[in-house]
C-alpha cells in the first residue's frame, strides 16, 4: 500500500532525528523558495543563500532536544503525528539561522562553518558586480532582511506543521518565551560586553539566557509541552536543561578558546578578539587578582576585546587560563551542573529510549570537541 | 451588569478605529514588557524603547484597512469576537515596528517622526555612558535586536488574539504572504539602488511588493478572509488594494520630495540623499533625456544619493521635477489608479458603512498632507 511506503521510508526518526531536521528543513524551504520565486524573482537567489544556510551544518541540537522530550513524554516515534512533530521542532532551527546570521553581523564575524558570513558574502557580491554604494551596507541590509525572513518562517513553519490544533497552542508558551529569551540574551550579551562588566554573574547570566533557557530548556519545554505532559515531568526536564544548557555554553567558551579551528570551523580566539565576556575569562582574571599576579592580570583584561590580537597572544592568554587554574575551575563547574542535571533527569519516569537518550546527550553536548 | 458596561466601555471601534488599534497595541506591550522584565530586567528598558516607538506615533493604516475589510465582508462591529480582530490587526504595527527600525539601520536614517531612530537613540545611550566599544555598533545591535522582538511579538500578538481556530487559519495564508512580502520588497529596494536601476519599471516594483502589497492589499485580505469572505469579495478587495496601495506609494514618493516637514516628521530631501529610485525621478529623468535637457538630466542624475545634497540643490531638483511635468505624470497616473481601485470596490456589495468608508480611505490616502 501508498500509505505504508511512505510511512516506511519515512520512519527511523528516532535513529536519526538530525538528518530527518534536515529533510524537513529542505522540504520546507523549497517550497517557501519556490512560492518567492514565482512572485519576486530578483529575491529567489538571495533566499537561495538562506536555505543554503539553513541546510549547509549546524548539530541541530534544539529539535534534537525537543524531538527526546517529546518521545520522553510519551509521544509517538512515528506516524502522522511524529512527522507533525519533527516538522514543529524543525522550526527552532530557523530560529537559529535568525540569530546566527544577525548576530554575526553584530560581531562583525567573517566567517562561520568554515565559509563567508551571510553580510560578508553579499558584500562581496556588491563588490564582485561593481554596484553602486558600500558593499558593506548592502551586505548588512541583505543580513537584516534574510534573518528577519528567517525569524518569519519560522514561525509560518511551526503554525504549519501539522500539529493538532491544542498541541500547537499547549506548545506556544515555550515556543514564544523561547524567542523573547533568545533575544534577550544576545542584548544582554552586548550590554555585558559595552559595560565591561568582568563579573562572574554577568557571564552567567548571559549563558543562562542565551544558552541555556534558548538552546535546551525551552526546546525540552516545547518537546514535553506538544506530547501534554504532566507539570512534573515539564518542571524536571526543565531544570535538567536549565544545568546542561549552562554546561554547554562554558563547553563552548573552552571550545572558542582550545578548540580545534578544522573541526569548530571558528579562528581560535576570535571569542577573545570580539569581546565576549565568558566564565573562563572572568575567573582567569579574578584568580590573577587575587595570587597577586598583576602582569598576568594586565594581559587577560588587554587581550580581551582586541581586535588585533596576534597569536602569540592568543596563546599566552591559553597557557595562563590554564595556569591560573581557570580551565579546571569551569570544568570543575561544568561537573557539578550535569550531576544536578542529571539528578533532575532520574526524578522522573521517561518513556525509553528517550530517558537514556537524553542522558547521552547531555554527556556529549558538554564533552564535545566542536 | 458588569459585562454590559465592559462592552459599553470598550463600544464603537468603527468610530475610532486607530484609537482602539493604540489601546490594543498598549495593552499587549504592557504585558510583554512586565513578563520580559520579570525575567531579563536589563531588557526591560530597552523594550520600553520598542513599546514607545510603536506607541509614539503611525497612522494605524494597515490595521485600519483590515478592521473595514473585516466589516465590508459582514464581520461584526462589537462584542467578544470583533475585539479579537482588532487585537489579530493591530498585530500588523508590530510587523511595521520591524520594518521601520530595521529600514532606518539600513538607511542609516537618523530621524523618525521627528525623534531620533532607534539605532541613533541607542547609540547616543552608549556614547553618554561612556561604555566601551563603538556607540554606532552598539545601536546597530539593539536596533536589530529590537526589530527582531517586534516581529517575533507580531506573531505571538497574533495568534494570541483570541480568534476562533478556523478563522485564524483562515487568515494564515495573507498574514505569512505579507510578511515574507514586505521583506522581499524592501530587498528589492536596496537592490534597485545598488545596481542603479532608474528605470520606472523597477520603481513600480519595488513600491508594489513593498507598499501596495504589504500595506494595502494583504490587510485588506486578512480581514476579508478573517470574515471568511467568498472568493469574489476577497479579489475585489485586493484589486482595490493593489491599485490604492500603488497610488499611496506614488503620493509618498510626492510627500519626500515636497512634503512639509514639520508635518511627515522627516526632513525634505532624505529619500533623494538615501538614493531611493522612484517613479518620480525616473520619469524626471526620462522626460529630462527625451527633451534633450542634458544639464537638467545630469542634476537629476547627481543629486539621486548624494548624502551631502544641499538644501539649494534639493530645490532645483523639486522645480526641475515640476518644470519637466513629472509631478504631473505621476499626479494623473495616481488618478488612474484610484478609478481602476473605486471600480474594483463598486463590483462587489460591501455591507455599510465599510464600502463607504474604504472608499474613503482611498482618497485620504491618496490626497493626504503627511
Amino acid at each position: 500500500m501508498i500509505i505504508d511506503d511512505i510511512e516506511e521510508d519515512f520512519g527511523g526518526i528516532d535513529t536519526a532525528v538530525a538528518a530527518h531536521v534536515e529533510r524537513a528543513l529542505a522540504d520546507y524551504l523549497a517550497g517557501r523558495q519556490a512560492g518567492m520565486a514565482a512572485v519576486a524573482p530578483y529575491f529567489g537567489s538571495a533566499v537561495e543563500s538562506l536555505s543554503a544556510f539553513v541546510l549547509g551544518g549546524g548539530k541541530r541540537i534544539r529539535p534534537t532536544f525537543a524531538w527526546w522530550a517529546w518521545r520522553g513524554a510519551g509521544g509517538a516515534g512515528d506516524g502522522e503525528q511524529a512527522r507533525a512533530v519533527l516538522r514543529a521542532v524543525s522550526a527552532l532551527e530557523l530560529i537559529q539561522a535568525c540569530a546566527l546570521v544577525h548576530d554575526d553581523l553584530m560581531d562583525a564575524s567573517a566567517v562561520r562553518r568554515g565559509k563567508p558570513t551571510v553580510h560578508v558574502e553579499f558584500a562581496a557580491r556588491h563588490r564582485e558586480r561593481g554596484w553602486l554604494g558600500a558593499p558593506e551596507r548592502f551586505g548588512a541590509a541583505a543580513a537584516i532582511l534574510l534573518g528577519d525572513l528567517a525569524l518569519a518562517w519560522a514561525d509560518d513553519m511551526y503554525v504549519g506543521a501539522g500539529l493538532p490544533a491544542d498541541r500547537r497552542d499547549a506548545a506556544l508558551p515555550p515556543w514564544q518565551a523561547m524567542r523573547a529569551e533568545m533575544l534577550a540574551g544576545q542584548y544582554l550579551d552586548v550590554l555585558t560586553q559595552a559595560k565591561g562588566d568582568e563579573s562572574a554573574e554577568a557571564a552567567l547570566s548571559v549563558a543562562r539566557m542565551k544558552t541555556a533557557a534558548y538552546t535546551v530548556e525551552r526546546p525540552l519545554h516545547m518537546g514535553a509541552a506538544l506530547a501534554g505532559a504532566p507539570e512534573q515531568v515539564v518542571g524536571a526536564l526543565r531544570a535538567f536543561g536549565a544545568d546542561i544548557g549552562l554546561a554547554f555554553q562554558l563547553r563552548d567558551d573552552l571550545l572558542g578558546m582550545y578548540g580545534d579551528t578544522d573541526v569548530t570551523g571558528k579562528p581560535a580566539g576570535d571569542d577573545l578578539r570580539e569581546g565576549k565576556r565568558t566564565l573562563l575569562m572572568s575567573v582567569g582574571t579574578r584568580r590573577a587578582d587575587a595570587a597577586g599576579r598583576d602582569t598576568d592580570a594586565r594581559v587577560l583584561r588587554a587581550a580581551l576585546g582586541d581586535e588585533d590580537l596576534d597569536s602569540a597572544t592568543v596563546e599566552r592568554v591559553r597557557d595562563l587560563l590554564v595556569d591560573l587554574g581557570a580551565v579546571a575551575e569551569v570544568e570543575h563547574r561544568m561537573d557539578e551542573l550535569t550531576d544536578t542535571a542529571m539528578t533532575a533527569l532520574a526524578s522522573v519516569d521517561l518513556a525509553e529510549p528517550a530517558g537514556a537518550v537524553l542522558a547521552d546527550l547531555a554527556i556529549t553536548a558538554t564533552r564535545r570537541t566542536s
